[in-house]
């Protein structure tokens, strides 16, 4: 029989921290923790399998489920010493879900289940405070309505609304224990109305109502958006947990509180956290009271008025201090804790790996490597080169002048400037015009997910470093500023009041996400120093790594950054950006409209000094490091112009009609452009070009080895083959070229000549065309769209179809099909081998900077990767990670 | 070292038939007649390796060919008892191309080589005929002036013109022998004048010269041209034969001819040919005299006036006629001779195998398998399928009233119509305007070919059923009309007169051309009958074949058509054709502008009946043969209007604006719609399409099932799937849909769910696709596209480029690209089989009418092929001979 359930807590547990697939993290750790002896509830998981066997037989469960359960909740029960309706010492018990990977808040929660009329008595009994049991009472009715009976929570703010009116309060905490029983009453009494059914009394009802809703979240619309956003694929289910409640809001012995055992903003080694006296744990991260810090050091630090938990309770804080470095020193990595106190008992609700920032994540993982907690390898796997990109990018000029508005909680770092919008809704729409916002809410939600995935950054008036904003913009790489109490936000009249100044919809701001600065207007900002611990990993990560790792790059800009960035040459520079230069074009235009080979030759003849003198530029800077030059790859009628005015110009340029150029413009004009006549098709129709292209490139390499001294070895690719006789052909153009160049300037150089794959019938022919190929280059954009036979760019309205229904869990054009793309490549590369042994095998995609691509280079042996400038760190570590990954070492 | 030279000659040969590749076609039957002893004057071949070599190193010559060439050149001297320049008994040769492929008339041929101011006087000694000598030298520089040393032909005509206006003559035949020798001195002046060289004196520097010329042919344009058209491979190369000269014109003693050893026309067995007193060979097919007929059967048959060789020269026509039987026995097939008679003595000058019509090709080898001649597997390899085509189209209505104009020779048979033309650029222009052009010329030459390849039919007044026009026509399988006689045409006045009728440009004309009839205006046609010869080798075809022939069909037209061409089921029902018709546009359009799923379900409601109906038709035309349904596959847009008025329209039945209309075809354009949303893309994110096509098909096929109690099992095929998810997603649409149609109707059936494999990404996991997959069809037009990387639409300009260049020697549209597209065919079908061991594997493309494909189907082992109905035929007899070729028996 399957074992459905699994129980924790009395100094023991079936489950282990590493069974996280089957019960989640959150069930996996509060096993792990009950083994160790810490105090945790006790509760039972209902695993993940159950999960996908609810959703395989239509939201019904086996019918072994409810033995497991009521076995297990006997087990909570006995440990608990309280039982599930007992009048005078009742069970109450929390049901959360709990997945493999963390989606704080995108599921639901049922707390305080187990009180009815009966047994809220029971709970007074023991709390010896009849107003806290009735407010736990409404509390729980509240949340069942919401949650599991589906009824909108405004209609019960409606109802409190209507009793603090009638009792002429303002707030809550001002309603008595008689309100709150009254209130009782009236919500169920709307439960009633608005389901058709009393509330349900038994708590093994509404245990099982709350099991049902929580499984049945795993599919609600913000999980599915939440796992897209972060390729959590929907097999793999949620667990849920059953655990008995204790409460951190039964009195000013009571506290709650969320504790990282480093900071997870710089990634320091001190204990960080905030906490709440007499607050349910929910509190604390819903952002509605400002939590106060638990040590002095972040009292400190954040310059918090509030007491901290080391001067309240310094008992308790020695106690979650020694938790706090008995787990790190058990998991060996930076712990997010959960506790709370009741009654001046600790109690341990989780623990889990901690997100933390880029910077942190490096901090840590290279701190710990030298603390010996970790080795180096370690270190390496911890660091997810996505959130890598963060300290890539560009920071506030310090030197700059800032009209500091406010200041708030430095919650994810990274500077960011844009229009300030109000809503989620409005930051999509504004971003899809293409316009940059900052998104500024009182305080973040769920529902706010699709806009901070499109805002630069995101500003909050209320809510700590733990709050849903921190923590979700912290996922995201987002600049994040957090309760910046100083702010008043007005999101219906669209305004942002700080001081004195008053900011409008469309005013722009800058955060500061590292500081918590908020600025007026747009700042200046700097490149990040790559020193410090970033220096330090790409040490390590480079004594690792197999691959080399190339750029992408024509500009002398981009090949600056690149070569800054640690890039060990360019896999792809591609030439017609350089057509589009205003001095160029018009020479390319003639070139295009030549009725003659001789006029075209012509036309070229002019274009050449350019194109010398920008390989001249690059490959300068490049300073003997290899360079890939592809030849003129896009059909030509991209390069020709659409408006009447930029017609008659090029008209009058070419000396002929705007008529013959429009007429000219459609005869070009093709049916799907992608397939079309482009690439080496272009060579083989017209050599000139090619050949005009190879002279530049010669010339300009003879050109910079005698000035700089460096070998300058180019590699010439030729794009788009499809059979071996076309890049024979090219060949035999290239190489008559590189003689003619030669015997002009008395000199020689060494070049290859290799081509892209980006065909599926030049990967299946590889073997032939590795005959005359030096190497390949795998133009994994190209070789996507056609071996899937679809176009980057139509693709949208159905891949977003296809992402939701998971036919293909991550976008194929940023993360390669492995299965079809990844194939071509895998037997292209064992085809060419076959022919030519050493030839060399690189990737020069959009893919080249993905992680998981770079993973599938690892495992079929290319040499290197290719990717854009600020991508190649994240490629270096990528790399050295797929390494560590094919050796079994590495946690990754 | 390389044997460059083969002799033949005296009753034996260093050569033979079978080396057809090394030594051409006329070089290694002169061999093969040299060595079975019958007359054939002695002579060389040069090998077609040379001419690679040639091509191959700039061209030049292997040092070791000189002495080959010498010593063969001695072995000829001495058999023919004649000596290269010698005064009184002068060997001359003819120097003639000779490829592995007939290429008639495409490359150069020189002939009386040897001649000189001194030879000539030895051929007068011993043709006893100044006249003769004379005017065969002239004859020599001329063609030696034209072919080698590329000089203008019209300049030596202008010569001989002035010659006979100064001698006040009309006609060449009134020349006298002095005339002819002072023009041999204008025509060497002229020589001398145009290159700044003398003309050549030596018969060995003569050879030399027409040996580099003849192999430079194999390069010229009509060379090129001939072979893209009939796909022979540039790499073949031709031989060149140097043989010692026969001639025919030496008086009335003397002959030449052109025979076939059945009748080529109709294939009856008949000993058929033509033939001229004193004349050279060339002058049977130039078609400058209108040839006599050899046999009196010929005379009768083609009521000519002329006498006959068997009266004439009936000794002659007795050895002849022997050769004839001798030959056909011995290549046990039709043969091609030519022959000359020299002073009554009888010279075998070619022999081999005939071209004949297609009705002829089949008659032959049906007749020659019931003579026991050959095996009937030899007589099924023997028919080339591509040719069949021809038996298979309309013929003139013969119940059709018509007014016959005149008669001509029956040369190549079909009926055609169409507007006269009287050039082949003319042709070629029209064609591309879209007209059906009659191409009409007094006789034409091999600079005509492109518009006779355009022409729907081919018209001449003058030549014989062996001149170029009725040659080339045959070969094409366009119907002509040759040499009548009748007509006479003014190609630059544009007109064609027959009796008092004059025809302008553009005026219409019917050729018949199994009659010879030429036909005023445009006669119906009727389809014609596949019994008799043709129904017997079908029986033949039919035992051997192993694919099954299925054909694509979505009108019941089209579907009776095919079951009348032997088709074995539907391999391809296109469904979109079927939403084009006016009554169902209209809600097709409604559909795709529908807002809501509930508005596109409310225009699929409409669009249930048609479609159910449709189906009815099919299955009951296939009355239980398989069918095989492609769900819509096509991008949305292209079902949307385009001009203003059809907007307009199509705004008012949806119940919208135009502008939204245009709004949302612009919306639903694509950059490439060949890779956007189509196929099971649409399927996906709009279920209710493929709900509402499997409803009508499942309706449709229990509606059959029920009124013609034929077992009806649809095949319903997913299109554009790249994932198994796509197929599952889809499948599970469809069993959906067949359980409610079956509960519906109180009755089931059996079906088949498959897909197209067309995306290389299918092709890769086919293992995974199978495992829910029941059929692969493979759609090889979207396969190309997709594995070449190749839009079929925009690859016209470069792909035209690339076949004159070689890199595709056939285009892979029209015929299977074996080693990109055809790889990923047959990994799929092993990987397809290896999940599921008897999955139907099919292939739909344009390639399943292909002879060449077909064979590549029955290399990979698929089930069937489809093709349209008119090629079912083709199809069958192609597979037959891929079962024989693939035994290694036959001769195809």
């Amino acid at each position: 029989m399957a074992k459905w359930v699994y129980t924790f807590g009395d100094g023991q547990a079936e489950g282990r921290a590493d069974m996280k697939n089957l019960l989640g993290g959150k069930g996996a750790n509060l096993a792990e923790m009950a083994s160790l002896g810490l105090p945790v509830p006790a509760g039972f998981t209902i695993t993940t399998e159950l999960c996908t066997y609810f959703y395989d037989n239509g939201r019904t469960y086996p019918a072994e489920l409810e033995a497991q359960v009521d076995a297990a909740l006997a087990h909570v029960e006995q440990v608990m010493d309280a039982k599930f309706g007992d009048p005078d010492n009742p069970l109450l018990v929390s049901v959360r879900s709990g997945a493999r990977a963390s989606m704080p808040g995108m599921m639901d929660t049922v707390l305080n289940l187990g009180l009815n009329d009966t047994t809220v008595e029971g709970l007074i009994k023991r709390s010896e405070d009849a107003r806290f049991g009735y407010d736990s009472y409404r509390r729980f009715v509240q949340m069942y309505g919401n949650v599991v009976l589906g009824i909108e929570g405004s209609h019960f703010d409606q109802l409190l609304e209507e009793m603090k009116d009638d009792r002429g309060v303002d707030l809550d905490t001002e309603l008595k224990a008689e309100d709150w029983k009254e209130l009782v009453g009236a919500f169920k009494a709307l439960v009633e109305r608005e389901t058709g059914q009393p509330f349900p009394e038994t708590p093994k009802q509404q245990m099982w109502g709350a099991i049902g809703a929580v499984f049945g979240s795993w599919m609600n619309k913000r999980a599915i958006t939440y796992r897209k956003l972060h390729d959590i694929p929907a097999s793999w289910g949620t667990a849920v947990n059953v655990q008995a409640m204790v409460f951190g809001n039964m009195g000013d012995d009571c506290a709650t509180g969320v504790a990282f055992t480093r900071d997870p903003a710089t990634g320091e080694n001190a204990f960080y956290g905030e906490y709440l006296v007499n607050a349910q744990g929910e509190d604390v991260v819903a952002g509605i009271r400002t939590p106060q810090n638990i040590s002095l050091a972040g009292k400190a630090r954040n310059q918090s008025p509030l007491p901290a938990m080391e001067e309240v309770m310094p008992e308790l804080y020695r106690q979650l201090d020694g938790i706090r470095e008995r787990l790190e020193r058990h998991y060996t990595d930076m712990q997010d804790m959960e506790f709370t106190i009741q009654q001046n008992k600790l109690w341990m609700l989780q623990t889990r790996t901690g997100k933390r920032t880029s910077a942190a994540s490096l901090k840590i993982a290279v701190d710990m490597a030298r603390e010996g907690l970790i080795d180096q390898t370690t270190a390496i796997s911890r660091i997810d080169p996505a959130q890598l990109d963060q300290l890539l990018h560009p920071m506030l000029d310090p030197k700059a002048d800032k009209q500091v508005l406010t200041k708030g909680l430095p919650a994810s770092p990274g500077a960011a400037s844009g229009q300030i919008v109000f809503t989620a809704d409005e930051a999509e729409d504004w971003a899809k015009r293409g316009l940059k916002v900052i998104l500024a809410r009182v305080e973040t939600s769920p529902e706010d997910i699709g806009g901070m995935h499109v805002a630069e950054g995101i500003l909050t008036s209320r809510g700590g470093m733990t709050s849903h904003a921190a923590v979700v913009a912290r996922g995201m790489g987002t600049p994040c500023v957090a309760g910046a109490g100083g702010i008043r936000i007005d999101a219906s009249a669209k305004t942002l009041s700080v001081g004195g100044t008053v900011l409008k919809e469309g005013d722009t701001l800058t955060l500061d996400g590292a500081t918590g600065e908020v600025i007026a207007g747009e700042v200046p900002t700097i490149q990040p120093e790559l020193t410090g611990d970033f220096g330090t990993l790409m040490e390590w990560v480079d004594k690792i790594r197999r691959l080399k790792v190339r750029t992408n790059a024509e500009t002398p800009e981009d090949a600056r950054t690149a070569i800054k960035f640690g890039a060990q040459g360019i896999g792809l520079c591609r030439t017609e950006h350089m057509f589009f230069d205003p001095k160029r074009i018009t020479h390319m235009r003639q070139m295009i409209l030549a009725d003659s080979e001789a006029n075209r030759r012509a036309a070229l003849e002019h274009l050449l000094p350019y194109q010398r003198q920008d390989f001249v530029e690059l490959f300068t800077i490049m300073r003997g490091l290899p360079v890939t030059v592809r030849l003129l790859d896009p059909p030509l009628h991209e390069f020709l112009p659409h408006g009447d005015a930029e017609v008659a110009e090029v008209a009058q340029a070419a000396g002929t009609t705007p008529d013959e150029v429009r007429r000219a413009a459609a005869q070009l004009s093709e049916l799907n452009p992608m397939l079309g006549h482009r690439g080496c098709r272009l060579g083989i129709t017209y050599p000139e070009i090619y050949e005009m292209q190879a002279q530049a490139i010669f010339e300009a390499a003879i050109e910079v080895s005698k000035t700089d001294g460096e070998t300058v070895v180019p590699e010439i690719m030729i794009p788009l083959v499809g059979t071996q006789a076309e890049f024979d052909m090219m060949k035999a153009v290239i190489d008559q070229v590189a003689q003619k160049v030669f015997a002009a300037s008395g000199t020689t150089l060494t070049y290859q000549v290799g081509t892209m794959i980006e065909l599926p019938r030049a990967a299946l022919v590889a073997d032939a065309i590795a005959k005359n190929a030096e190497f390949f280059s795998f133009g994994t954009n190209d070789l996507t769209q056609t071996t899937l036979g679809m176009s980057r760019d139509d693709s949208g309205p159905f891949l977003e179809v296809y992402r939701d229904k998971g036919i293909y869990e991550k976008d194929p054009f940023a993360s390669i099909d492995v299965d079809g793309v990844g194939a071509l490549v895998e037997l292209a590369a064992e085809k060419g081998r076959k022919t030519r042994p050493d030839i060399k095998l690189g990737i020069c995609g959009e893919h080249g900077g993905d992680p998981a691509s770079v993973h599938f280079c690892e495992s079929v042996n290319l040499d290197y990767v290719s990717c854009s400038p600020y991508r190649v760190p994240i490629a270096r570590l990528a790399a050295a990670q797929a390494v560590l990954h094919s050796k079994g070492s590495g946690t990754a």
